[in-house]
């Protein structure tokens, strides 16, 4: 399947459902990354607008693409391989317009059920069509509304047994990663 | 779905194979617990026979059910309920041997194919009859070969698309926990 997932650190929610700008977990990087590789991502996007944060990404990746970690751990090297950093959603749409292409299904996630739901079973018929995908996820208490409003459509909320409803991004972007692939 | 969850830090395997003890992480305890509580999983039990370790595990969950953490974060005091910490796999087949009930059906996970494989359909159709489960991860490069042969069964591999195969810990347990509880 042709999917680019990127990871938003601005502009999302806080607890308050205020716009914030959060910060990079080291960890969102590694586990999103392998989860990525594994299911065959082609770009795993990391988008924030803070210069520092952009430019410790940078250096991490450089541990593991030709740094000490690149000698030492082979999977983690593929893993990164795939992780860009980019300063905002312009440069992202920008970076995924493929030329000669058109450009891929936007969908966004949300823990919360939204008006321009599309769901996987649908997905999943347009990947096997051909079609190219771009899943955005939100850290902290998920993405601002300006970005579930502007993309083509938001995926239905992972959800689970029951009312309880604070999976972890990383865990997110696993599931419906799986679920995306998922002939089973 | 009645199913529990264990994280096995011992026996594990390196990444040479030999059999080793691996360090609790506490990133695993937070994702899992809250991966855990969102699937309706009734017991997530840690596994690791090093004392020191077990009673790091006990403070952590201390300070989410009664200590600071719990009168700022509701959300993660619930997840964190469902953590049990025990010394061994011994232990812990004691703990779920419910009185009155049959011991439930023992599924080890591993990356690899095992001879005494069973599907997640078949799983998922024992769990809607009633039956209750039991899933054991292992930690580092997995749970040891003399678990997955003493356990009612192994899972299929997540996989994914390609031959590369280095989940993380956590995001196999939301994927197969999401599989379990499928209907999509």
């Amino acid at each position: 399947m042709k999917v680019d997932i990127a990871l938003v650190h601005y502009p999302v929610c806080n607890r308050k459902q205020e716009i914030i700008g959060s910060a990079v977990t080291n960890l969102d990087l590694h586990d999103i990354a392998r989860v990525g590789r594994t299911y065959g991502v082609g770009a795993f996007y990391v988008v924030t607008p803070y210069e520092d944060q952009r430019a410790l990404v940078d250096e991490i990746i450089s541990h593991w693409l030709t740094g000490h970690g690149s000698r030492h751990n082979s999977d983690r090297k593929e893993a990164f391989s795939i992780i860009k950093v980019v300063a905002s959603l312009e440069e992202l749409y920008a970076a995924v317009k493929t030329a000669g292409e058109l450009p891929p299904l936007t969908l966004a996630t949300s823990a919360r059920h939204c008006a321009n739901s599309l769901g996987y079973a649908a997905v999943r018929q347009r990947l096997a069509a051909g079609e190219r995908v771009l899943l955005l996820f939100g850290t902290a208490s998920g993405l601002a509304a300006e970005v579930l409003a502007e993309v083509d459509a938001v995926l239905p909320p992972v959800g689970g047994a029951g009312d309880y409803n604070h999976l972890p991004v990383r865990a997110a972007v696993a599931i419906i990663l799986d679920r995306l692939a998922a002939s089973r």
